[in-house]
């Protein structure tokens, strides 16, 4: 199967089921089953709702008789670099079932990203990868991506984020 | 001078000319002196002209004859967590000019964006540092943050960028 018998769209609110059965299905992957804190209508609000700033894509199946299948996604928003004065495209998450690999649909998607990042004058097109994941390694250095070794991206959240803000440490 | 002597607003277009001057300085702590692309004009309208999704703070001081000057500065935007279903922030810059550290401006700006991921709702409130700038390190630790080590960035630009869209490699 080619990848001419992919099709590539925007996600819509009707969706939400879909992408958080999708989303699930990646934590599993990434070995963090209960990482999935949000809900469907978590998903459809922050995603769909007003002021939401990501952005979905589904990859579905486009042959004879599987017309429609979704087999993978993409949520990704827009970031921004001061050294570049310009924002930049930030894939959060890329996903293609393992049922459905080799198909081209990875590919695909990180192909169609590339091209929404160029056409949105985007100076950057960038995502994190864990660092056992050595099949999307070998996948996005093939593809052109370099790793930004020298950096290490810091979180706060939870209680430590509120105790920070309200003056605490 | 305590942190009562510090003032945080909100950047806005007249400070375009300030920021361009902050970034570069930041760019030369960084030891990428020509990284900065941007030129005034391209700050200005990314940041404050129409679909901009990123947003700038500046850190003045407020002590008595040194009132309304600018000492440091950060930029941020608004990612995206599939798993929280929930915006984060992502703090892209933060400096301060190195003759006015030791003031707290950086705990300041640092705080005041905690306090706005507080209030956005945001799940996560998050930065990448560079792998050799233990001061900053320190800093982020003790204020609460923790390293996301298994995860690296990788980033498409440039030529390799345009080849991938229209379906090179």
């Amino acid at each position: 199967m080619s990848a001419a018998a992919l099709r590539i769209r925007a996600a819509t609110a009707d969706d939400a089921p879909l992408l958080h059965e999708l989303v699930t299905a990646l934590a599993v992957y990434e070995r963090e089953p209960d990482a999935v804190k949000a809900s469907v209508e978590d998903l459809r609000a922050s995603l769909f709702g007003p002021g939401a700033t990501a952005h979905a894509l589904i990859c579905e199946r486009a042959d004879d008789g599987h017309a429609g299948e979704a087999i993978g996604f993409a949520v990704y928003f827009f970031n921004y670099s001061t050294w570049l004065g310009r924002n930049g495209l930030y894939l959060e998450d890329l996903f293609v079932r393992p049922e459905h690999r080799g198909r081209g649909a990875g590919l695909a998607l990180l192909r169609h990203l590339a091209g929404v990042a160029v056409e949105r004058g985007c100076g950057r097109f960038e995502w994190a990868v864990l660092d056992w994941n050595q099949p999307a390694i070998d996948f996005y250095r093939a593809a052109g991506a370099r790793p930004m070794d020298e950096w290490t991206v810091y979180r706060m959240d939870g209680q430590a984020l509120r105790d920070f803000a309200a003056g605490g440490r």
